[in-house]
């Protein structure tokens, strides 16, 4: 089996400063991709440090990925560090220096001179291309071992790493098969709750489920062979039968998913915020595509008082009835065929409402547990998207949320509310 | 100089399922402590990679703390591990059989089988306790290197980490001092146009600069000796006042020195979003305190027609006088002391305005380089936030920003307006 290994550097990951969101993508990526990590580290700017290390994981890998130190800076000692290790000195790679020249005359700029240290490279590397930043990387061995540089900046890692590094690996590391992953998005459970229902699952060989949880959702996760498409689909069906009322997005977000309904639907919705400062109509603009259909929307203040005419029907608009209100008012206004509001929070409760051709639904829900302020914007977003997407999919409105409590919910059909 | 490394063990750590947020947490409060780590390094639940971890770090360092694999199931393998290491075998800990056996009684049920193999500890090994978890830590020499092993479950990590092993650590470990870390945060510049600014800063031994970049702020970081408060202070007033046209925070995020700002200022704001869909809206109502003094928001669609009496207006308001009007007359409507307006983009280009009681000042800028549409969105919200601060801190409106290009900018007093 190929030992490959990932080395993160710098101080700043290090101490903690960031947290390494590149290596748990790697890591994520590359098991998918049947090139499971089989060890992770981290060292800081330190040159020693740096040189130490890389020798050490040369003698213990196949493969080992480098992220960061690649900068202009005097603390970027990647480079350098790998021409110590590889007992090579560096020199400058014309065609990154032309690159970088480019670069700057293309924003009408010079060179900073600093920049040049990014287009010095260890004697005998390969250039990995960046289109999207001044540092390069490279590919070198070092003891029988290849190493590949990368830069530390996330999009340009991991553009790096998909469309260089990984066909790279794919040409000279060849691998018999890969796993498959798919992945149901929930919403309103808990992992427990989950794995008590889908424990009774017998799974082939082959094949095991995996929990991620992150505010608002938890994924399930159906591992399995590669290519093995008939059986998985009929695994996801089943899976999905159990957890189907908590279920947002199969093997896509949930917010890619309520912008594919939108596209379908082709209905324009309109929004009014009392919550969520705005969170709720940047969530709706996601896909640039749907975000068509996205109408005005409202980020209401309780604090300013609103004018005299409006302002009576959204005043003390924490209770169901004003949700309701505004909902069907922001519709009128904006002239959307769909409107949707999130209403203030007051002690731990607040309401959300939809507004359709059909009629309204709200629902005044309380929370059960204590979240940050963010994570309460979240949670309200989330709800709130979560009716829209029940509206498309012709769902049920009301299911049950295990850390929500619902205190009332009401339909409206749209005959009573013209009476 | 104490080498210390921690080792983080588990397949969901390894392969991306769980960011290591442990890891961040323990590395900034060792680094804050005095006890800056190492090194850093992560393997899966295999016992032969933990044994040859176990082994490497005990020659390299003088201290490691190991994380994870201390619960009751197949898959944690930290304690035999550990024996293996250390050349020996797992004895019972009798006083933890005992809190084990307390523990399930306080809670009315048998102990599952499976917990005794939690007190199954190294020989020789010292128990850490700890008060919220089954599982203990324990202290175990390998080759002269002192192993802390903690559990995995962050609470019961953290509380182990405070109250037992940092204490314990001074005792047999004592440093002279730790370092302090300013930070200034900067937006609308780039890494190595600070670094040619600030190479020519002569620091004193045991200070040095570290930068970290990502979207849309760039931090320079002044690393100096714990407690050389006059020194440092000093400093930190020669490098901000090398970089000054691009600081917007220090020692604290652009967000909350806007909300203490806010707070101080004791103006009203308005915003009206052509372009960032709420997410302005949002980054203002960051901090809860600060927020009262957000007035409504608007999301403007340019796809839904707007009504008939303010639609003239607002059309086509890609242009700056379009975003100076809209701000003017959304400042008026809602009654406030400030509004802000982002303008739609158009051809990589949008403008920003700001409207107050001495007059409006707005920009109009293009983007030089390739962005996603979320980092767009950002880079539109922080300059039109940015404005915001300068309006406060009564600082220039109009500084170079390096990834964006000037196209125009004006200021109309408000007499002008008026007139």
């Amino acid at each position: 089996m190929l030992k490959i290994a990932m080395l993160s550097t710098g101080e700043e990951v290090l101490h903690g400063d960031i947290v390494d969101t590149n290596a748990a993508w790697l890591s994520q990526l590359f098991f998918e991709s049947g090139y499971s990590l089989t060890k992770r580290s981290t060292v800081g700017d330190e040159k020693s440090s740096l040189v130490e290390e890389l020798v050490m994981l040369s003698f213990n890998s196949d493969i080992v990925i480098v992220n960061g130190g690649l900068g202009p800076t005097s603390d970027d000692l990647s480079a350098e560090a790998a021409a110590l290790a590889a007992e090579t000195d560096l020199v400058e790679c014309s065609e990154w220096v032309e690159r970088l020249k480019a670069f700057f005359a293309a924003r009408g700029v010079n060179m900073p001179a600093s920049n040049m240290k990014q287009a010095m490279l260890p004697r005998g590397s390969t250039m990995v291309d960046n289109p999207v930043g001044t540092a390069c990387g490279f590919k070198v061995t070092i003891n029988d071992c290849c190493f590949y540089f990368t830069p530390g900046v996330p999009s340009e890692f991991k553009r790096m790493i998909e469309s260089e590094i990984l066909p790279d690996m794919r040409k000279h590391f060849p691998i018999e098969s890969g796993m498959d992953c798919s992945k149901l998005h929930t919403f309103g459970t808990s992992e427990s709750a989950l794995s008590d229902k889908l424990d009774k699952v017998e799974l082939p060989e082959g094949y095991f489920l995996g929990y991620r949880s992150y505010i608002p959702y938890i994924e399930v996760k159906l591992f399995g062979p590669k290519g093995d498409v008939d059986r998985r689909v009929k695994l996801l069906q089943i899976i999905y039968k159990l957890i189907a009322e908590h279920v947002v997005s199969v093997d896509e977000s949930m917010q890619q998913h309520v912008a594919h309904l939108m596209l379908e639907k082709k209905l324009s919705i309109s929004t009014a915020e009392q919550s969520t400062h705005g969170s709720l109509s940047k969530w709706l603009h996601f896909d640039e595509a749907a975000a068509q259909f996205c109408g005005h929307g409202w980020v209401l203040s309780s604090q300013v008082d609103v004018g005299q005419e409006e302002g009576d029907s959204l005043a003390a608009a924490f209770a169901l009835a004003a949700a309701f209100a505004l909902a069907g008012a922001t519709k009128e206004k904006c002239g959307t065929d769909l409107s949707i509001v999130t209403g203030h929070v007051s002690d731990s409760t607040f309401s959300v409402a939809i507004a359709s051709k059909e009629g309204e639904w709200g629902q005044t829900l309380t929370f059960g547990r204590k979240y940050s302020r963010d994570d309460q914007t979240l949670v309200i977003t989330t709800v709130a998207a979560d009716m829209l997407r029940r509206y498309f999919a012709g769902q049920a409105m009301f299911p049950t949320y295990s850390s929500l409590k619902r205190v009332k919910e009401m339909f409206v059909p749209q005959s009573a509310i013209q009476g």
